[in-house]
């Protein structure tokens, strides 16, 4: 049993809070950071058996009986945080990306060296039952060797203007999934990238410097294809599917539903809409995540995703934004 | 390759026709009658390649350059013409039912004994392709012990209430085929029968004195169990499904649809309805009956459907129809 | 918030302990009472935060504490433990079956009368998304007047011989959920059975006096007509499927599975087999049952199964058995 | 009706001989010509209603009673062949490509210009019930602007490794066809094209400078992106599907099946492999695309698929390969 840290409590951080109080029994919550830190949260917090709460993360990494921390605060602050908990010798969950900057992704890789700490990037997606199926399939051979990977990832509907324009952009923001939904299933990483982007949804998003939809095709190293296709709204809900082609055969998954339920009327056969999005589809996955990092914490194993796992796919949307941008096949090893 | 005779030049006469111009090579249609013959359906048979038109079918057994006969008349008409094409020495196929009256089948039988003419009825849904496949997994022990088989049949709309009238009622009219069907799929006879009725699609047939809705559970000669549900209408089109259960697996059918196009929306995903009716649905299985019957005469094999499969049915919908006015289970061999 | 006390630790017990501690924010389990209670299974109850574990139920009847009792010990304990609940003032969650005999049942329902107490039967597939689902569909209209219901209902292995001697028959102890779940689709009671049953899985179970295969048709009191299929054996799993047909058109509910991959290669195109059995499939909708009892409890509201819910199957259950005794459709009023 | 000659007598041209004799009632082929005719060929073609067979297709050419052809030759010849027969005042239908030369089919388009003759070319597909019903759905709106096109398209099995000498590679000999979809499901031509090509299934494909498996790229003169992935072999068999995906919903295909039957047993849920190749797939298209034909000839419409339909994929395909030959994205319009 492990006591952790939480440092923010916005919408992902409240999902992983309400992960290790229902479903992860060797760990606790004792104390959650949020620098806007308020009486409904604090009190909903108590309900899920939190000890303490504050604002200032700082008593969180001071605390000596808590040896994990989950950083779950804005983007630009997670580089600085996880290096701030592992010089306080905390194992480190960190959400998605590490930073939008290859450079302080580096110095975060350079303050774990030797610490032995644990370190988890929360791709949570990998955790996911679909894609988790996928890639037991693929690893264990049931296609043969894998020769293409397709991955189809579009949103309901795009976020605001404001959070895009400091989102890094769709490739960092969105597609930073799918990256590494493909080197989850490939085995492998990415050696080129192209892009085919577009602002079809909304002027504002190209006005804002950045596409809505996109077409992104890889080489793998292991010579496989890959490529994905993003649109930031899709009218019938959160689309996530992806398929593996191989020498021996091909594994597809497909989006999840509320139910079985079908009906068959004069207007046709309807099945219901895909789950709304991210937090409908992948509850599991989320609660899966910690569990996984928990154990990796509690029996000194490694965590199913490393620093470096957090590195590559921030070089494969750098990457990509640069074929964006300058019109050409770009290789990963162009982005340092 | 043999020249037929079709007796009959509505629906189910023309499909034939149109069957043996286009996808049957060793057999040609030298001569239609039907008591309506007019210029226009004349004018259809020449365009068919059908050499000579006629209101009196004596014509065609009486013409010793044709060697089998197809009876699309009226029901009422099967069972004498059947005798007199064959006392004529004419191979017969006849459309289902042969009579409604188990005596005027057995005389067919009587007839045909020791003629060695080919006879097969009509029961088209035997070389239905769905059919047909699950007919030959079963045969073949994919499910291992057949212990349960279920046949879904809804048409789209009843048939007018004078149809309904001289139909002979729902069981022997409709239900007929699911009856063969359950034979097929079991490969077996049935024991017994009973009947839930009901008339719920419309009160004028029920005053007519017949259902439009119905579950039929039977019990096979091998054990099994079966089960029909019928309905005269069905909102979204021509219901036909069916599962065999067995100790070793299910197979089941589904049904066939105008293309595979599936449109996601705000409303869902949806699917095209089943195919509207039996003319679209079997109309591959009509082709395929009659190259069977050609085939069967053309080679001196049996037909793959004989005189007994044509009076089994009957016996079956008779003991439904006692079932359900007595509201027992009765024995198939109750009925004489 | 309420406390509870849960009697009985088995696996069904245990379910409940579980959902409460996860998934239940305004119930705890205060004490778990079982007569075989062990050290590990004290050890299993305190890590799910219960506070006390005791041989003697009584211990929870006479814990003013303690609001609401789960009554989950075996079946032939829980009309007399219901019984003692309420008198102790208890509101009670009850597992299904009440009893076997209706007279206790009745004994039940008197006892409750006037006390303004809460009583739930566990018939947990109320809660299931897809039948959940595919009841709001039917409720709302969506396939007009109900005309058809199909429930397919099959285990993927007979239990042992020595609890199917003990069950009370297969129509008592597995085809009483899927009684309960024709009078939920339907939103009436049945009128009349009867049964086609057979012992085709094991000839043990035929020794033992039980059928393990069967088709049971029912006439419900809305004029629906109503079937039934059973298996204690499945190869491929736990079937649970449904559907609801009328007069606009048809719902149907399909299996689970533990993800949507799907594998294509030389064999065909497969994807996984249901859920493997009730734990797996239903155990979101254990989680719920509990949630709608205690939130019943907490608002004082009825819950969504009364206790009349529990005695009606059992008389749908019992009409079966004789219906199979005596060969003949058998309606609920003959059963007193 | 009119009286048809074919030229060719291999596989495809057989085709469209047997459709022509059993589906299209307003054509007749009355000769047929191929510099291999032999005994054997002439008798089929007898036994398909054909009048007169010949080696030399000039006899077809100079006959003033037919007044349409069909070349069906190989590939080196449907240019020339159709300059011949356009100024022999006959009607063209030819099959793809009409030439691997630009400069050859625009010598057939400058041969056409001002006579008035139908042209149409073999792209099959676009008869397809699939693709049509969504190229149906797009047209009418059903899924507002179309953003994305997705079309896979994998061969069962590669050719031989001389055929694929001479195939024009593979974008000229497989892709052709998916250009030309992308084409008919966007309403317009492409502006661009990428292509991420290997040679993952026969080294001797790559030996003989050819891939073998890519992913096409496009962005359309509608502003809409395009993504084709090739394979020429696939375990499973023939696979066909396409996406359109727009400002309102998504509309997809998939593959054809031989039946709907599925199995159900300890291994899966599993249902058939895709239909075998194009001939079992496309059977029905070929009828639909002759029928189209004839319609236009008979009635004097335009053609569905016009001369240009002819030349644009052909434009495509170059720039594909020039494209992977020099590794970056090649704009239609570099192609002369």
């Amino acid at each position: 049993m492990i006591k952790t840290g939480i440092i923010g409590a916005g919408r992902i951080g409240r999902v992983h809070i309400a992960s290790i109080a229902t479903r992860v029994p060797n760990a606790q919550v004792k104390t959650v950071a949020d620098p806007f830190m308020d009486e409904s949260t604090a009190e909903w917090a108590k309900s899920m058996g939190v000890a303490c709460t504050t604002k200032d993360y700082r008593e969180i990494l001071n605390d000596p009986e808590i040896s994990a921390v989950l950083i779950c605060s804005s983007t630009d602050t997670h580089s600085q945080i996880s290096i701030e908990a592992i010089r306080a010798g905390k194992h480190v969950f960190c959400e998605k990306p590490i930073d939008h900057d290859v450079e302080k992704i580096r110095e975060v890789i350079a303050a774990l060296e030797g610490t032995g700490l644990k370190y988890q990037v929360g791709f949570n997606r990998r955790f996911d039952h679909n894609y988790e199926a996928l890639q037991k399939a693929v690893a264990a051979g049931k296609v043969g060797k894998p020769e293409v990977i397709k991955i189809t990832s579009r949103d309901p509907e795009p976020p605001g203007i404001d959070y895009i324009k400091v989102s890094g952009g769709m490739f960092l923001d969105m597609t930073i999934h799918d990256f590494d939904m493909a080197r989850f299933l490939a085995g492998c990483d990415a050696e080129e990238v192209y892009v085919q982007g577009a602002n079809l949804v909304d002027p504002a998003i190209g006005e804002a410097g950045d596409v809505d939809t996109a077409i992104i095709t890889m080489r793998m190293e292991n010579g496989a294809l890959a490529v994905i296709d993003n649109s930031r709204r899709a009218a019938y809900g959160y689309d996530q599917r992806a398929e593996v082609f191989g020498s021996e055969g091909m594994v597809e998954s497909f989006n999840d539903k509320a139910s079985t339920m079908t009906i068959s009327n004069s207007c046709g056969v309807t099945q219901e809409k895909p789950m709304f999005f991210f937090l409908e589809r992948y509850m599991d996955a989320y609660g899966k995540e910690i569990a996984a990092f928990v154990d990796a914490v509690v029996n000194d194993t490694d965590t199913p995703l490393g620093v470096m796992d957090g590195l590559k796919p921030v070089l494969m949307g750098l990457a990509a934004r640069k074929s964006y941008e300058e019109h050409r096949p770009v290789k990963i090893s162009e982005i340092i």
